[in-house]
C-alpha cells in the first residue's frame, strides 16, 4: 500500500487482525454492528461465525484464543449484546487468553445527544457498559473521532497480545466506515516480551546458578501460563537441555508431551498420587513455569512445596526462594538459563530416567460392564491420536481427563480456574475452527449433561459451518459436580432429561425452503451422526470402529455414567470446597 | 413470631420474598449458594425453579415481575453466574422491573484472604463483580457480617419496589445460616409512594386546572411507567372520571383495557394511523402518565405534540408546559387529578364518544393463502381471551402485535426498550409461572426463528414445571428485524435451520432412568403437541380448534411466513433506525 492511501476504521481493524493470524470471527448480528459485519462478510480472508448468542460466541473466541496464537475477536451490539457476553470475556481475563470485545454502538452524535435509544438503561448513561467491561479489561477504547483510531486500534491489539488478556473496542455506526490512512498496516504489530534488564538479568540468573548447584534434586513443574504467554517452545528446552523431571499441574497439562521421557504427570498438591507427589514434594528446587496456583489448579492449596526452594517463572517477574526480581520475564530469562543448565544435562538425565515414573493409561480390571469414571478416562486417552484437541467441561471431566495419558502434541483445553458451566461447547465451536485452518487433527469435546443444556444450541454453529467434533456426553442425570459438593440428593441438582437421541436433528435440520435465496457458502453442513454406549463393551466397540475414528462427520455419542460415580481426584476437591464454603 | 426468635439470613430474606407475594425463585445452582438453595428447597411456600442458565433465569425473573406485584428473584454463583445474568438484569433496569439478583459468593474468610479461588479473575479483586452489578442497579448490598444484615435486605427490597429497578445482594457462604433477630419480620416492608407535599402539589393541580379549563379538547396518552408504579388502577379512574379519550404507546398497551369506550388505540408518532394521529396531535392538552419517550415507543422521537401544552405523570415528578415539580408523584397525584376533573366527566364522555376510533380486529380481504404480517395479528387478536398473557419478542412481533386488539385484562409483555433479542423466551417462563399462581389465563408467545434459538433451552424447563404456555414460531427464515434496518440479502442474518418439530420431544424426554432416585415433584412435565400452519387456512382451523383453545399442554405452532415481509410499524421504523446509524 502506498503511504496516502485511507482505509475504512472497521476494515484497518480486520486488516490487524488477519494479520496476527485470525481467520474466524465470532458474533452475533445487531442494528449497531451490521456496518462492520458488511466488512467482515466482503473480506476474502475472514469467515464470520455468527452464533447462537453471545454467551457463546464469546466462549467460541476463548475457545479459539488457546489454538492460535492470535487475537481471537467477538463482535457484539451495545448494551443487550455486550453484556450477555461478559462472563464469556471474564473467563479469558481470568484465564488469561487475548480477545478482543469489539461492540457496535450508537453514532457519537446520538451519544453525545444522550438519546433516549432501545438498548440503552433509558437515563442517558452511554458509559456503562464500558465501566462493566473494563472491569475485565486489559485495556479499553471508545473510538470518539477519526483521529487517532489506528492508533487506539494498535494500542489495545499489543495489549491484548502481550497480556494475553481480554480487550474492548466500542465501534460508534458513524466511525466504522470513515477512513483513515491505512500506512501503518505496512509495519506488523510488535508483540515481543520486552528485554529484561540485564544487569538484574544476569544477578538472577547467577542466584539461579547458585540455587541449583547447591541442590541434591530439582524438578521443573509446568503450568498454564508457560502456554498462554507464548513459552511452550522456551519450556521444552529448558527441559531438554536440563535434563530435570518435569511434571505438569492441571492447567498446565499436555504443555510438555506426556511421552517425554522426562515426564512424569500431574502434581496437584495433596491430590498427586504418591510417586510423583514424593519426588515433587522431595526435591531440593523446585522450578516452576508460568505457575498460577488457584484452588482447583494446586489441590486447593495444598503444595508441600517450601517456598525457599521453589524458582518461579512468571510472565513478567521471577522469584527465586523469598527473593521477588520485577520486570525479569520468563521468555527472555529462559533461554539463558537452559544453557546455564546444559552442561550437567546429560548427567541429570540419567538420574531423572531411573526415578521418573512412567505415566500411561491403565484400565481397571473389573468384571463389570458399567462405564465407571475410573475406565472411561484411561480408556479414552487410548482413543487420542496426535495432535487432536481434547476439551473437557468443569466438572467430571476436568477431573477425570487429568488421569489419562494424552498423545504428543494433544491441546489440552480446560477451564480450571474461571470454570463456568456451559464454557466448553461455546469454546468447542472456536477449538474447531481453529484446529481446521490450522489443519491440526481431530477435536474432542467431554460435557456432562448439566453443563450441556446451558450452551447447547452452539451445536447448530458447528453443523452450519460443517465442523466434525466428537461430542461425548456424559449423561449422569443432573449436575454430578455440585453433588459431590453439596446437596447429592437435592432436587436443584436435577436437570430436565433431554432426548440426546434428537439433538444433532433437532440444531441441523437442512434447509427446506426453497424460496430461500442461496448464499455463497464454502461448505456443506456437517453430516451427523448419534451413539449411545450403555457398557464398556459397547464404547470400547465404538472406540475400535475404523469409520468411528474418521472425523468425516459431526458426532454425539452418549455415555450412561452413574450418579454419585466421580474420579477420585474430584472427590478430594469437592470435599475440600464444601469445608470451605461450610454453611452452618 | 416472638421477639426473641432468630433465624437464619437466607431464610429472613426469603420470608420477606414471601410476604411480597414470591412464589418462584428463578437461578442455577453453583458451589458458592446451594446452601441458600437447601433454604428454597425446604420452604413450602417457594419453588426453586431451576433454570438452564443464568441469562434465561434473569430473563425469568423480569417476565414474572410483569405479571406479579413483587420483587422477582434470581439466584446465581458467584463470578461465572452472576455475569452470565446481566443482560437480563441490565433489562429489568431499563424497563423498571424490580427484580432482586441474589449472587452466592465465597465466605467472608476467602473474600478477605483475596484467596485464588476458581470463579474469581486470578487477581484477587473480589469487588469487580459488584462494580459491574452496580451499573444496572438502583441499590446493592454486599453482607460482611450478620450485623445489619437484616436492615440491609429490607432496605434493598423497598428501593427494588419503590424505584421499580434491581437491586443486588451478594450472600457469602459463612453468612447464609447465620441468624439473626426474626422480629422484624413481624413488621411488612412499607414500600408505598411517597406522600407529596401538600402545598406543592396543590400548586400543581392549580395549574392543571387552569390548562385543562382553557383547553378545546384534551386526550390522555397511557404509557409503561403507569403499569411499573403500580397507578393502573388510578389511571383508569382518572379516564373513567374524565372522560377524556385516552390513547397508549406501545409501552404502554392494554393497560387500559382495549374495548373501553374511551380507548382509541396506539399512538406513536410518526407511526400512529391517521385518526388517531389527528385527535392525539390536535388535542390542546396532552395529559401523559407514565411517559417513556424512547425511540421504538415514540417512532423516533416524532411526537408532534407540543411540550407547552403537555402534562407529563411520573413516578416522582410531574410537568405542566416548561414548568418541572420534582418530588410531585402521580401515584398521589391522580386520585385528586380524577377528583378534579370529575364534574365535567359527563360532557366529555359524550363528546369523546363521538371521536374517537373504534379500535377492531380487522382482516385484510385478499385471496392468497400465504400467512402475510398484515393478516396474522387481527387474526391472532380473535384468539386471545380475557386474561391472557401476550408476550412478543423484540422483532416483527413486538411491531405487529401493536395492531391487534386485546381483549380486556388482557397482560401485554414486551421489551421495546431493552430489545434483547431472545429474552421473550426467558420471560415466558416467568410470565407463564405467575399466571399459574395468581389463576390467570392463557400465556402466548410470540417469537421469531432467530431470537428463539438464543435462549430455546428455556423451553425445556417450563416442561419440566408442566406449564402449558402456546409458543407461536414465526418462521420467516432469519433475522426479520435486522434484515429490515440493514443487509436484507448479507448472509449474516441468516441462522442455521432447525427443525421445530423435534424441539419438544428433544427438550422434554421423559426421565428414562429407572435407577434415578425420584424426587417429590408436585407436577408431572408438559403434555406436548406441535403443530405447522404455511396457509392462512390452517392457522385458523387450528386456532378455530375447541381442543386447541384449552391450555392443557405445551404447544409449538411453527407458522411459515416470508422474508422480507413486516408490519407496517417494523418497515416504517427500520428506516428511520437505519438512518440514525448511516454507515457512510
Amino acid at each position: 500500500m502506498s503511504d496516502d492511501k485511507q482505509i475504512k476504521i472497521g476494515a484497518y481493524l480486520l486488516e490487524r487482525l488477519v494479520q496476527l493470524g485470525t481467520q474466524s470471527i465470532q458474533g452475533v448480528p445487531g442494528d449497531f454492528n451490521m456496518g462492520f459485519l458488511d466488512l467482515i462478510e466482503d473480506h476474502s480472508a475472514l469467515t464470520w461465525v455468527g452464533n447462537s448468542n453471545e454467551l457463546n460466541a464469546a466462549y467460541a473466541a476463548d475457545g479459539y484464543a488457546r489454538i492460535k496464537s492470535t487475537v481471537a475477536a467477538v463482535v457484539t451490539t451495545f448494551g443487550v449484546g455486550e453484556l450477555s457476553a461478559l462472563n464469556g470475556i471474564a473467563g479469558s481475563f481470568s484465564e488469561r487468553l487475548p480477545v478482543i470485545h469489539i461492540v457496535g454502538v450508537p453514532s457519537t452524535a446520538a451519544q453525545g445527544a444522550h438519546s433516549l435509544l432501545h438498548h440503552t438503561l433509558g437515563d442517558g448513561r452511554f458509559g456503562a457498559f464500558e465501566n462493566m467491561s473494563k472491569e475485565i479489561s486489559a485495556d479499553s477504547a471508545v473510538l470518539k473521532a477519526k483521529e487517532g483510531a489506528g492508533e487506539a486500534i494498535d494500542r489495545i491489539l499489543r495489549t491484548a497480545m502481550k497480556s494475553a488478556r481480554p480487550v474492548y473496542l466500542a465501534l460508534p455506526t458513524d466511525l466504522v466506515h470513515a477512513t483513515i490512512p491505512s500506512a501503518p498496516l505496512n509495519t506488523p504489530l510488535n508483540y515481543d516480551a520486552d528485554e529484561n534488564d540485564p544487569d538484574a538479568e544476569q544477578y538472577v540468573l547467577n542466584v539461579a546458578r547458585q540455587h541449583i548447584a547447591d541442590a541434591k534434586s530439582a524438578v521443573i513443574l509446568v503450568d498454564a501460563c508457560a502456554a498462554r504467554h507464548g513459552c511452550i517452545a522456551e519450556t521444552n528446552e529448558l527441559i531438554t537441555k536440563s535434563g530435570l523431571p518435569v511434571f505438569a499441574t492441571p492447567m498446565g497439562k499436555a504443555i510438555v508431551d506426556e511421552d517425554h521421557p522426562q515426564y512424569g504427570g500431574i502434581y496437584v498438591g495433596n491430590l498427586t498420587s504418591d510417586p510423583v507427589k514424593k519426588i515433587v514434594e522431595g526435591a531440593d528446587v523446585l522450578i516452576t513455569i508460568g505457575s498460577l496456583k488457584s484452588d482447583f489448579n494446586s489441590g486447593n492449596f495444598s503444595y508441600r512445596t517450601p517456598k525457599a526452594s521453589t524458582i518461579e517463572l512468571h510472565s513478567d517477574y521471577t522469584t527465586i526462594g523469598y527473593s521477588h526480581y520485577p520486570g525479569i520475564g520468563m521468555k527472555r530469562l529462559l533461554p539463558k538459563l537452559s544453557a546455564l543448565l546444559e552442561p550437567e544435562g546429560q548427567r541429570r538425565l540419567e538420574e531423572t530416567k531411573k526415578i521418573v515414573p512412567k505415566f500411561e493409561n491403565v484400565l481397571p480390571q473389573d468384571d463389570s460392564s458399567v462405564i465407571t469414571q475410573e475406565w472411561l478416562w484411561p480408556r479414552m486417552g487410548q482413543f487420542f491420536e496426535t495432535q487432536d484437541q481434547v476439551i473437557v467441561e468443569t466438572g467430571t471431566s476436568s477431573f477425570g481427563m487429568l488421569e489419562a495419558k494424552l498423545p504428543a502434541e494433544t491441546r489440552w483445553v480446560s477451564q480450571v480456574l474461571w470454570g463456568s458451566i456451559g464454557w466448553s461447547v461455546g469454546a468447542t465451536l472456536g477449538v474447531a475452527l481453529a484446529a481446521r485452518e490450522e489443519k491440526l487433527g481431530r477435536t474432542h469435546l467431554f460435557v456432562g449433561d448439566g453443563s450441556l443444556q446451558l450452551t447447547v444450541q452452539e451445536i447448530g454453529t458447528m453443523i452450519k459451518h460443517g465442523l466434525c467434533p466428537y461430542l461425548f456426553v456424559l449423561n449422569n442425570d443432573g449436575y454430578e459436580i455440585e453433588r459431590q459438593i453439596h446437596g447429592p440428593q437435592r432436587s436443584y441438582n436435577d436437570i430436565p432429561p433431554y432426548d440426546h437421541r434428537l439433538l444433532l436433528d433437532f440444531f441441523g435440520k437442512r434447509d427446506f425452503r426453497s424460496d430461500a435465496p442461496s448464499h455463497a457458502k464454502d461448505r456443506p453442513p456437517s453430516r451427523k451422526q448419534y451413539c449411545k454406549a450403555w457398557t464398556k463393551e459397547q464404547l470400547d466397540r465404538l472406540l475400535n470402529d475404523e469409520h468411528f475414528k474418521k472425523p468425516d462427520m459431526i458426532r454425539v455419542i452418549e455415555i450412561v455414567m452413574q450418579r454419585g460415580d466421580a474420579p477420585k481426584a474430584l472427590k478430594r476437591q469437592a470435599e475440600a470446597t464444601g469445608q470451605a464454603n461450610k454453611y452452618d
